[in-house]
């Protein structure tokens, strides 16, 4: 078999997700407990009934992908040609990295902490890859300086995740602006961004920055399961200049052939449906409120979120993330993810989600509090 | 960019389609002209009522898995250990493709003619590749002593397409043992068959052979696209030995992470329905008998279809199929796909496809007699 595939090791989410128990509060969860908007499916059944589920393009149903690319509006970036309709934003992801990259030449640079998906993809591709850490006493807050400074000389493209999992940071427009700066003064062959834009409908900030709009060298990967609790319908696009949408076309349709006619029917509902994209978003506005409010009762240190429907809590000095996790599910029965999973830099710290019900996200804040408290300091 | 995107050429397939008008004959079409049974689809939206679309495992839903494992029933692959839901049988291939072969070492053996796609998948992932043609004096049935003898010393897996797109041959149970036999005798690291059985319920002979029957060092890849018109839903599996699917489950997921939980849903009521996957079959049937007489009507030389729902004509000696093609689409509107599109052992045919009213099919083939009738013999 394929060496590549053998070498890679397997998840440590996943591991722990596999821990759980039924009575388990579940603060470890990577996707909404809403349910979605029936409406979208509905129309997407009137589709159905019409014009059956035949094949679309390659490259997705020409009206969704039209719908998209004004929807977002991004400077040379507002047409039909500009986007390509994948199986969710990981299969936009794997495609982003796959077309853009040469194993042979180029290396991809990971801005951490970092969801681990980006770096496996890259090894299952012969990827060579860097990252930089963000640093834990900033709170993880994207610095352009730091990135900027850990660009190697075969450093293709950068990738990263704003909002962000797991430190729910969002980089602010003053930031993408100085790495775009950097990025331009650098000459020579273009280093691309790949912003993954999935967390973009939870955003708290009022400053969020989007390479998209400042930087013509981006490719924006993005989907429907976080703002409309989609995950399950892998319904996702690739945003980027048109030269290379046509290129990422070829592999997508290679890999897949093409998306889901019916998850890209209940995606035109979606887009056509003035906000429905934002319908879930006074719901994560109100939830963070709650969470806040149980962060600073529990006494605990962390990181208020910015974005994405997560937060980092700090374990006290020294502590393993794993041990934490494991004791925090065998002792306490609450479902988190150790820091590390996302990188060396986050050791010493957990990611909580706070998609539960507001009672189970502070009982199970309060309960890692007080086995914080059982630990030497 | 990667620049082994950018090497490999253009669908001639969709190149013929681009060229249709509205009012042509198309007997290009690679997919049903049926309507799915919307059953599938009610009882896929009651689940979604009931338990929205989450995340199902990578590997696919548990009793989704199961339920496929054990309708197939092949020796030791009948448990759900055996199977990876997939987005379509594209992916099936890509996923088992990238799993199985090293691409430092491995070479792939592609049974011609055949549909292009395993050639691309190959050299997108930097695969060598060498092909057999069958023979098109015998009709291109399938010849296991023909395949045998092609195996080189790094080929490490054996592609085919059984019933096949383009030829409409299916493979005997007699030539599976015969190439069975063959493979055990070489000794040595397996070689490997991948049995792409996506047009398994078109199939019109009794003596239909299996490997998944036969030999254990057997990958299938299917879906439900074409036995229930379901080409756009992308639900497709890979049914293989635990061992190697638990290392296709890995790829999956960092290419997909996991298929539509919607479409699997649809998937379910398929496979718990009994029948279900052959509600069409009875439909298929009928259509080849008047297809068959169509084809004798016209004089026109044909192998006539075993499987599929694809038939294979001969033009006049010495005819360039793309020249056929072309000219059939501007002075005849009819489509059709070139030979050469599957193998330059198939360069002077045309493939048909006969999906469409047995009216326009028996048009569409009266209108290539004629256009044949005025080329130089």
């Amino acid at each position: 078999m394929n060496p590549r595939v053998h070498d890679i090791s397997a998840s440590l989410i996943r591991a722990m997700h596999a821990k759980k128990r039924p009575a388990s509060i579940d603060l470890g969860l990577g996707e909404p407990s809403l349910s979605p908007n029936l409406a979208h499916f509905e129309a997407a059944m009137r589709q159905v009934a019409e014009r059956g589920v035949k094949y679309t393009p390659n490259a997705g149903d020409p009206a969704l992908r039209e719908a998209i690319a004004r929807h977002y509006g991004y400077p040379a970036m507002d047409r039909m040609e500009n986007v390509c309709i994948t199986v969710g934003s990981q299969e936009a992801m794997f495609v982003a990295i796959k077309t853009l990259l040469d194993p042979a030449r180029d290396e991809l640079l990971i801005v951490e902490p970092a969801f681990p998906s980006y770096a496996k993809m890259a090894a299952l591709e012969g990827i060579a890859v860097r990252s930089v850490a963000m640093s834990d006493a900033d709170g993880f807050a994207f610095e352009a300086a730091r990135i900027a400074a850990a660009l190697g000389e075969r450093t293709r493209a950068i990738v990263l995740c704003s909002p962000c999992n797991p430190t729910a940071r969002v980089i602010s427009a003053d930031a993408v602006d100085r790495l775009a700066q950097a990025l331009e003064r650098r000459g020579g062959e273009p280093v691309w961004v790949i912003h993954d834009e999935i967390y973009r409908e939870q955003t708290f900030v009022d400053d969020a920055g989007y390479f998209a709009k400042r930087y013509p060298h981006t490719i924006v990967t993005n989907s429907l399961s976080k703002s409309n609790a989609l995950t399950g319908l892998r319904l996702g696009w690739i945003l980027a200049p048109s030269d290379f949408v046509a290129a990422a076309i070829k592999v997508h349709a290679w890999v897949n052939s093409c998306t889901d006619t019916f998850a890209q029917y209940v995606a035109r509902h979606v887009f056509d449906a003035p906000g429905a994209l934002r319908e879930h978003a006074d719901w994560y506005r109100e939830q963070r409120g709650k969470l806040l409010a149980a962060l600073k009762e529990s006494g605990l240190p962390f990181v208020a979120p910015e974005g994405a429907f997560y937060a980092c809590v700090r374990l006290p000095e020294n502590s393993s993330s794993i041990e934490a996790a494991d004791e925090l599910i065998e002792r306490c029965d609450v479902v988190t993810i150790p820091g590390v999973a996302f990188g060396a830099s986050m050791e010493g710290w957990l990611r909580l989600t706070w998609v539960g019900s507001p009672d189970q996200v502070r009982d199970g804040i309060q309960r890692i509090a007080e086995y914080c408290a059982t630990l030497p300091v």
